[in-house]
């Protein structure tokens, strides 16, 4: 102290949360039962429609020179909170000391009856052990995630600072520990999307938490998705589908859908492709086939089934459409043919039916189960193939590209560089149907899908689709940027890569869309982390299980590396302007495709590309 | 009385209103003063947004055996409500009447000062004529409206209680003697569409109170919206319009747009071309052209403005297009190149390029006038005149109709008699996008325009497109089936026509759609005169101004005969199996087309055809 005299503590539990989100001031939370004691306290509330129940408990304790003392306490219990007031005599040059330890428990873990009980043992045990050591705990555990996740950018610390930043709040917000939780969009840093899950956990978070995480932690976010597959049977069947045919939320808390706008829950629908798409980005980098066996294939089966119900023969174009869907770029609604959609609906069922195949030879028993529990049949699988077979993709021959939809070339082309600045952000300034008639594009649509199936287009058509649609594109989501940065350095763009890196790594720090008083943009950091892994590094891993890179590095940048877990083998890249190293830290032989060559990486070596 | 004994009444007043449409039970109401006095009282409210005040007083009289009589009121005071209790006590054989006067008077016709004492001058005045007399003057003003607009039909009971019930309903709802009023869907039979203005006046309701009433009432709906003119320019302008383009609200109370679903505000913009039409038709009929030079024009000049902006120039067309609309039918949502939509705009700009012609050769001072009030120059008229030349419409070469949009045919054209019962109304049964993606119809889109301007179709292009549509419409729409029984009529399909005529006609009588409880179909009703008058009737007035009839009656009927208001003469049409005549009623020679053959009928003389 600075001073001699009286200091007071006023530590706090307060359940008079306010969400900024609520109609009319509604309360998500009612307060059950709130208690004082001495030193310790707790509030037991739980969330109106979900029903969750949670336990909070402080407990407190008071030093003075770092001795424990003893210091009457005051207490103010109103409805929603309880709040202690401790006076303290201090003399000059005194170190006066309050700890506040906090538990927080819910009835995802516990009885309901048994949650105060819980909530009180656990301050007891963090009281026990003391500050220190928890900080201890706490340091060992993120110097273990660091070891595996972190990315380390030399000469560029704007850079540096981005990826860290995103690579601590991606480890903030989930552990992977149990398939019950998933990855909100904000994490638990806004209230914005409620916690809720998108389709962002599939397409952009799942590699992150492949390459830094034992193979389980991937494994548990697609089985969020297998336990919530009767729930998303049966949103299929409230839109009209039948024959055990999924169409998962496109957000959700528990499985049903929770969002409530027409083009976004019944249109929206590319979201189920992204299902599937987990599955095989799953078993392409970890090899892990019995996850498709067991879990998987129950899964793909009832997307194969919205697809064949959804899409529609047309006689006038001779093809299987599918009308009346918003794709990514949720600048355009209610669209006929996009591209994405289309694209996934055909993948789906073509993987779908490749994977019963292979289950068919080498699985007996199981396809066996699978049929007689899912009541497929040959037939079944033929009128699939079908529409898979079948399916229309809206194309310019003038162009030469893939387009976004049926009805795309009816719109004014106008770059967005030729919109003045007075215009942006659109989704700001215009009426939503002039942003609905006009070019613009909020996200990749097209492009995400050449990222999520670069494989079966060349280098020439990707560029070309780049340069056709990335210039309309105003990246107002912030899932925009990494994808395209993923796909400039594919074409060897790097400084288009560079910009858009810079984009989405610092899109909170430096708060592009001021709005990060919404929450940082959570499932867009595993995008960062993508633009730097897949991105300049160049890591993919196809169908063939073989771990690729083409290793590119912006001229800004000294030199970068990144860890990654590949199959339970931990290997380290180094890129710098000259120089290309691999380091396998792991007890296997690594074979892998650098930059087109074939390189053996033995056990516990450097090896220099 | 059949009995001796005390009797008690209980007059109340109850502003304590619980509105069905209101969310979270908001109040619509406020009541700001309610007082009691001897045998009278008030209450006065305003509405909380509209902030219209409406003072509310009742006058209580009480009389034994024809003698007034004073009893002693006990009073109860609610915070919402005011109720007398009066008890009399009464022999048997005596007759007890209570009267109760009552008055509603708005701050629209009063100063919010003076609302009590206009509601009590109502009061005292009413029960100074008392009852007897009071329904004396309600007959005689019943008399009068029923002269000029009853319909009656010999043989068929069903068909004639239909439409007086329509007419009553009609009349009950909108006298016409305010240019500030208009007619709600529902009228004041119901809350649904809260008493809202829609493009149902213009389209369904203009033409019933021009032919039953003097013009008079006709020009103040078609004031109601000259006076809002400011207001929608504002709207368009919310929505990045420039240069005094106007888009008229779906839904309003005050000129402002108070709808909230973007599919419609924003993209169903085909009601602005309503405006236009109201206008024409108004003209057609009563030669009054100065209401074009007077007021029309600006409004016509603002639509113009208003399309000239909301089309696209489409390279890959080479034509203009509308891009992101909805049409009448509902259950497709933003598509694109409606061609109900695209031909309204097309003709609007048209038609008001050709009455700028007629004003600046006839009223030279006006186009001046109206030149430098809206800063309008022969160059943004070309500008315009490109846009009409070149305006685009799906065409399908293989059906030979014109297309309801451009994705239309993608569509499974399966017609409505194949779906089974228990999918109907799809707008109950089918989720929303299900709806969107079939090829069912809510009402006419592309019929609705061919009725609209069917003198600028063939009877054998209306009959193609009728036989492509009519198949797949769902007449969901209680605005549906007069427009088929009329363009059915106009193609000689009686027997369609008549089922469509029954099914407009008793909608509430019989409660088809199980909803009557929202309300009666007020601006339908409307739409149900047509169908006589224009549909079995033939009548017409086109742009020559010329009166046409074209008279064919169901098989059902012995007879149908109907009065109409022609430019001030009032003409009676008689129409059996084997006769048809006309009785003028007017000083005036007239003449009309009847059965394509030019009639002259003298003054005050019958003619038979």
């Amino acid at each position: 102290m600075n001073f001699s005299g009286e200091i007071i503590f006023s530590p706090y539990l307060d359940a008079g949360i306010v969400n900024e989100d609520s109609n009319y001031d509604e309360f998500f939370w009612e307060i059950l039962q709130i208690a004082d004691g001495n030193n310790e306290g707790y509030i037991l509330s739980k969330t109106l429609k979900t029903e969750f129940h949670v336990g909070t408990a402080m407990k407190i304790s008071i030093e003075l020179n770092n001795e424990k003392v003893e210091v009457s306490q005051q207490t103010k219990l109103k409805e929603k909170s309880l709040t202690y007031t401790y006076k303290l005599t201090v003399a000059e040059g005194d170190i006066a000391t309050l700890y506040k330890y906090g538990s927080y428990v819910s009835s995802l873990n516990y009885k309901k009856e048994d949650l105060i009980k819980a909530a009180f043992s656990n301050v007891d045990v963090a009281s026990q052990l003391g500050f220190e050591q928890l900080l201890n705990v706490q340091r060992n555990s993120w110097e273990e995630i660091w070891h595996m996740a972190d990315i380390v950018i030399e000469g560029d610390i704007k850079a540096q600072q981005g990826i860290r930043f995103n690579i601590f709040q991606l480890n903030q917000t989930y552990l992977g520990t149990d398939a019950r939780l998933n990855i909100g969009p904000k994490g638990f840093t806004g209230e914005k999307y409620g916690g809720s899950t998108y389709w962002d956990t599939e397409a952009y978070c799942i590699p992150f938490y492949m390459a830094t995480k034992d193979a389980d932690v991937a494994k548990n976010l697609l089985l969020y998705r297998y336990n919530q597959l009767d729930k998303a049977i049966e949103n299929a069947e409230k839109l009209g589908f039948t024959n055990g045919a999924a169409l998962y939320p496109m957000v959700t808390m528990n499985g049903e859908e929770c969002h409530n706008e027409w083009e976004i829950t019944f249109e929206e629908i590319h979201r189920n492709g992204a299902m599937v798409f987990g599955i095989y980005n799953y078993v392409n980098y970890t090899n892990d086939f019995d996850y498709v066996v067991n879990y998987g294939l129950e899964v793909m089966i009832a997307i194969a089934r919205f697809w064949h119900q959804r899409a529609n023969f047309s006689k006038a174009k001779n093809k299987y459409v599918i009308l009346g869907v918003t794709g990514p770029n949720e600048y355009e609604n209610n669209v006929n043919n996009n591209f994405y959609t289309n694209y996934l609906a055909k993948w789906c069922i073509e993987y779908t039916v490749d994977c019963l195949e292979r289950v068919d030879n080498d699985y007996s028993e199981d396809i066996n189960r699978l049929k007689t529990k899912l009541n497929l049949t040959a037939e079944e699988i033929d009128l699939w193939i079908d529409v898979a077979d079948k399916m229309y993709f809206p194309f310019s021959e003038e162009h030469n590209v893939y387009l976004q939809q049926d009805g795309f070339l009816d719109k004014e082309l106008i770059p967005v560089k030729e919109l003045s600045k007075s215009n942006r952000p659109i989704n700001q300034k215009w009426s939503w149907d002039r942003i609905l008639r006009s070019c613009y594009i909020k996200q990749a649509d097209v492009l995400q899908g050449m990222l999520l199936f670069e494989d079966k287009f060349t280098k020439n058509e990707i560029e070309h689709h780049f340069d056709f649609y990335e210039p309309i594109t105003v990246h107002e989501s912030s899932l925009s940027p990494c994808v395209h940065s993923i796909l400039a350095a594919s074409i060897n763009r790097i400084p288009k890569a560079y910009e858009q890196y810079l984009r989405t790594s610092r899109l909170d720090l430096d708060d592009y869309n001021h709005e990060v008083n919404e929450g940082c943009h959570i499932t867009s950091m595993a995008g960062t982390w993508m633009s730097i892994v897949q991105g300049f590094g160049g890591m993919r891993v196809w169908e063939d299980g073989i771990l690729r890179f083409d290793l590119q590095i912006p001229k800004e940048w000294k030199s970068y590396s990144f860890t990654i877990n590949f199959r339970g083998n931990i290997i380290k890249v180094y890129k710098s302007q000259s120089a290309c190293n691999f380091y396998n830290e792991s007890d296997n032989e690594i074979k892998m495709i650098v930059n087109n060559n074939e390189i053996l990486i033995p056990s516990n070596q450097y090896v220099k590309v």
